[in-house]
């Protein structure tokens, strides 16, 4: 893994979810890049304890945050503290506020490089939602938070990057949100964002079909016709190296695989499934078209598993290391 | 590989595809089951030369077709003439009509005994519907060739069983097509199948929720609510073994897969892609519901592969093996 000299910021997200426990089982084996963790050091300490896990919790300056990793068994801390002791498993909509100024932090020191990228942990959307506090979920939260551009999803693991179209939608709905200027945005943020992030020069793209076939050329919907073909010949004729629409059944194969560098699929159980099958459960979920670098674990909060050591951190390392990667690419 | 006593029936299909070459490729390396296929031995032998296989082609009696397989490098055929000679890659709608024969010839055999399971190669529906012959499908044909049942779609192949309660449908019809009516037949073969045809006494079968994280309580689509819920409790009053439902994103890792028989995807592209990602090429099209036992290739015709000798095998063997396993569960 690349180091870079400035750090990471990791916002370990809900304190009575395994955030806290992945965050603290990581800096007790040892990080190899510099990382603060925005957080309330007493919950961390008391967390520590119950896991019987060896931490420990240095605050940093705020506007200085050391730029070495923390030697294991030692995590750097900027605190962020929550207006309530935590019991693992039992989310207290009073702490809430406290996650929200955590991520606020995290991203004003990322926009003003203090830190090179945000690491975030899994947060609860209903536990917010019940502090009454309007919470759509963490990348419209980070989107509006940097000035309102639209991010895509992109999941990578298991040696598949898969980009999405559209994200949170019920199904009966994707048909009508995929027109061709939302079609065309998120090809255009994937196209540069692959080169930008991940040092891909000129990516390949292989897109999707919206319908089964990629519509049987048209016997099974005409989305292909109308809206997806026509935007893949118009950035086509601007370079963009774009294949598809193919079918997603015959998509994931390796072949097809080995000569592209990132899939975009139309909708979430188009695209993830197959992501997070061949990732077992170490997939990252990075957020492109943002000012910021911005990764993310791929799982919730998982509160039966707080407190309990049997979390497993493998996506928490993974996002780590692919925004210690994207910074390192970035220069 | 168990051997059934009573041959298989093979129906190659569209004579210009691949599936001559397959069925060529499989008889010179030898099948360890007895196999019967239904096809134009002229135009077997022509493409054998030009593959450049030696298969000695051995007509049988159709009504007492051999019960031992073919020692290697022979194959055992009933003759169904075409109408035109073939051009590998060149499909001809005037061959058409003699598929349907050798599929119709098939399922007769199977619903007299004769054959023990119809396996069949890929056929392209626009040859067909060119012929002016109207034609929806392989499996939509066997359907009502068989009597008019409703065939459920079930694909294997590394380690997984992914069954569709809705199959070749527009993306957008898939919401108004998951009724409760349907939804509970659906399930209702699958369970019954899995028994009597994979000898999996009383299933565990996952079901996956139609929209992504299975409608997160009714904040992203209620289908889950209205219909897969309901269904589901009321087969579970019965006795059924239903999990579900379940994210289609989480629902393929590891430990959840381990714990069921076959996941339960509702549409197409949510089961598929991550069903031949983790095959490899190796799946097997089963289609349950149906009097007869009926496996199948899960790739096209690849006309631009066939008579190249570059098209892999590796499908038609699964789906020859799948059907005679299941025949031999089924005694």
């Amino acid at each position: 893994m690349s180091v870079s000299a400035t750090p990471l910021a990791l916002a370990p997200g809900e304190p009575a979810g395994i955030g806290p426990d992945l965050t603290l089982a990581l800096a007790a084996a040892g990080l190899d890049t510099p990382l603060v963790a925005l957080a309330d050091p007493d919950m961390l300490a008391v967390r520590a304890r119950l896991l019987g896990l060896a931490v420990r919790l240095r605050p940093v300056p705020p506007h200085a945050p050391p730029r070495v990793p923390a030697p294991a068994g030692e995590l750097h801390v900027h605190p962020v503290p929550l207006a309530r002791a935590v019991t693992p498993g039992r989310p207290d909509p009073a702490n809430a506020r406290s996650l929200l100024t955590a991520l606020d932090t995290a991203v004003d020191g990322c926009l003003d490089g203090r830190y090179a990228a945000l690491v975030t942990g899994p947060i609860s959307k209903a536990v917010i939602n019940d502090a009454g506090i309007p919470f759509t979920g963490h990348t419209e939260y980070l989107a509006a938070r940097c000035g309102g551009q639209h991010p895509v999803m992109l999941l990578t693991g298991g040696g598949l990057r898969v980009a999405l179209a559209t994200t949170h939608l019920p199904l009966h709905a994707v048909s009508e949100a995929l027109d061709a200027v939302t079609l065309e945005r998120v090809i255009r943020v994937l196209d540069g964002e692959l080169a930008r992030r991940f040092g891909i020069l000129r990516p390949r793209i292989l897109v999707l079909g919206l319908n089964p076939h990629a519509g049987e050329g048209g016997h099974l919907g005409d989305e292909e016709i109308r809206v997806i073909t026509p935007v893949l010949e118009r950035l086509r004729g601007e370079g963009l190296r774009l294949e598809g629409p193919v079918p997603a059944d015959t998509a994931f194969n390796p072949t097809r695989l080995d000569a592209c560098d990132a899939v975009l699929a139309m909708y979430h159980d188009q695209g993830l499934p197959v992501l997070k099958h061949a990732s077992f459960g170490q997939a990252v979920n990075v957020t492109l078209g943002l000012p910021i670098i911005r990764t993310s674990v791929d799982h919730g909060t998982a509160f039966d598993l707080a407190g309990t050591g049997r979390a497993d951190a493998g996506s928490l390392r993974e996002a780590l290391a692919c925004a210690a990667q994207m910074a390192a690419n970035a220069g």
